[in-house]
């Protein structure tokens, strides 16, 4: 049996745990939705005074070059990229992931259209689970593109061995579902993608910094993702994309702007791209919002990603060993995989009244969120998160269910 | 004979004078490059500080609807639109400005091509001499469209009346030029554009909170700008996107995101765009950088645009009476028009060691700036701009150019 000094031991024993005192977290809180929006570094709003008032108040204009304003996207690319799996000069950090994700995906319809081989293949294939933005790009990218895309929706990961073939231009998935937590096998993907004819995108907005991932290794054509989760970069921080090297020559993406032009200020009148990964870039960036995701990406240098996994999967294991122990007799579906290899950094629960029961918890102070239809997330972020965090969730999650301290007849649909 | 106690007491007489106590302007710089990067309001440290430590920090996730985070596009839109003749509920603040233009771009040329008497229009007519930008998204989309258009550029202004034709699908100025401060005839051009069955596509980059703007009125078809600049939001702050209510139900564009989505939290595997606006939105916004937009517009709500054109006007007259009477034996040309009506708020003078020329005048804190070919910029902001900075201003200037305190060797290449 499992109890709370048991809890406060492991936290004790934890190497992770001073990197919590990196954070700011409210007072009689249990965040448990940085899968959503990520904590706060303390060095953030020191960051953000010094962009606004030197940088921006008293350097002025001279800061896009004295502050490295012009090069803060492929500078942040260039430290997020070892916890993806990626090289120097393939990651930069702009716009968002929605955006990005059109760039890679005009890039790779581009790519196959215009070789020999896959010229004819007219097939998006996604999943209809995946977050909705991903497959609207798709949706937008197929409508505009007049020889005439179909976006193909599979129903689980099984149906890929069968929905893609040689009609597939792209694979593109989600690593981690946003909703049920599930990991796809990269590896195994990639390959089938690749043994169809296919080019694999992946959108890591649940894995960075969330899970390792090894996107050269793995044989991904083209990622993007996120930095305002698992990288707490700030709310709505720019989102990155990563083009490996080897694709950086033939990367050809419709938002042409100023920003991925050779030559950026002589003003030239034709396009032509720049060299590497800032050829993915397009118009002027964001840079307080930008300039803060690096305070992000300074915690995560001081570990490693193999032992931010280490202490996730001991997090969501003891979250779904509680909640099993103590909230077995309450109609409560585990939707996350129990398999380690196919688990994110989250834990998702179904109930009936899941909308009610959220905001129960969330009006004690433990945070996560709710995602239609039924579905209660949990974010575990072990950076912030303690053993003891985890005990106090599912102590206030029982106390909830077990005396039904929730609005049994709410309407699921106040949260839309 | 101007003195520069003449230009004291025009200040002195100046109602706009006192707004300028509303920014943070460092010590010993005259400021003339708002029309690049517009000075700090005071009020953004503040308010940054609040989205951070409060918003982010204390309230997380809860943010997005406690703090309203997600209606901050059409909010600060809403507060834009009056500078600008726009409406409610037509204008949204997101993203960058080339990234608005493409979808601008796209939902004109995807109208036109979905009407049934324009459908084969396949040219967009703009300018070679439009920030590059404009000219690399318009480019962008005639090389992805499969059935093909043409990028005209036209040379001069008076050109337009030819190279708009029967076969012109959209027209896309830049009102104000970047380089000369050159504005065109808002309200001719669009009727010249429509009497050929074109529509009209202007942006504002150097327009906006710069001089009057009264887009529906003088019959602009789509708009976007910049916040950045004359609006003093902050540097890279995201841009602005206007659809005037009458083409908001046909418009359409690829970048669907699910921020455009008419349910964005149902999670609906199908794209289907929102009413009003928000249908120019794509993914997640940057909030901080995005926050401090409306710290500029709050000084723009104490005065009008009325009164800010008749200031800039004065100084820039003035700029240019002074330069002519003291430095007219240099080779200074004045490429920006002297007709009030075809000026925006700059003053761009070209000098065949125009690079070096503006170097030494920063190093003595008169901060204007270069663009290719030859040419220093000197933008006047109503809001934050003196007559005694342009007497000073001036007054640097002819101490260098008359000892020659300038290296006349410099290489221009410099600057890019």
């Amino acid at each position: 049996m499992i109890t709370r000094s048991h809890c406060q031991e492991r936290d004790t024993a934890d190497a992770l745990a001073p990197l919590r005192t990196q954070f700011a977290l409210p007072e009689g809180v249990i965040y448990l939705d940085g899968n959503s929006l990520g904590a706060r570094p303390k060095a953030a709003l020191a960051r953000a005074q010094q962009v606004i008032a030197d940088e921006w108040g008293n350097d002025l204009i001279r800061s896009w070059n004295k502050a490295g304003w012009f090069d803060l996207p492929s500078r942040l690319g260039d430290r997020l990229a070892p916890l993806i799996g990626a090289l120097n000069n393939e990651v930069v950090v702009t716009d968002s992931t929605s955006i990005n994700l059109f760039k890679a995906l005009a890039a790779a319809l581009h790519r196959q259209a215009h070789s020999e081989k896959n010229a004819g293949r007219r097939v998006i294939v996604t999943e209809r689970a995946n977050f909705p933005t991903d497959v609207y790009i798709a949706q937008g990218i197929a409508s505009w593109l007049e020889r005439g895309y179909e976006v193909r929706l599979i129903d689980s990961p099984e149906q890929l061995d069968t929905a893609v073939d040689e009609s597939t231009a792209v694979v593109m998935l989600t690593h981690v579902n946003y909703r049920t937590g599930y990991m796809h096998d990269m590896r195994r993907i990639s390959a089938l993608a690749h043994a169809r004819g296919a080019l694999m995108l992946w959108d890591l907005a649940h894995s960075a910094g969330a899970v390792p991932v090894d996107l050269n290794a793995d044989g991904a054509d083209y990622a993007v993702g996120c930095t305002y989760k698992y990288l707490n970069g700030g709310p709505g921080a720019p989102a990155f994309i990563w083009v490996p090297e080897r694709h950086q020559v033939e990367f050809r993406q419709p938002l042409s702007g100023w920003w991925s032009h050779a030559t950026p200020f002589a003003m030239q009148p034709l396009f032509e791209p720049t060299g590497g990964i800032r050829r993915a870039l397009c118009g002027t960036q964001p840079i307080a919002s930008l300039a803060m995701v690096e305070c992000g990406l300074e915690v995560f240098a001081q570990t490693s990603m193999q032992t931010l996994r280490a202490k996730s999967l001991a997090l969501t294991d003891l979250f779904i060993a509680l909640v099993e122990a103590r909230c077995g007799h309450h109609p409560l579906e585990l939707v996350t995989p129990r398999e380690h290899a196919r688990r994110g950094s989250q834990v998702s629960y179904a109930h009936p009244q899941g909308y009610s029961v959220m905001q129960a918890l969330i009006a004690r102070g433990v945070i996560g969120d709710y995602r239609e239809p039924h579905v209660m997330r949990f974010g575990f972020t072990p950076l912030y998160t303690s053993f003891v965090d985890v005990w106090d969730a599912v102590d206030a999650l029982v106390d909830i269910l077990d005396h039904e301290k929730y609005d049994a007849d709410a309407l699921r649909d106040a949260v839309t």
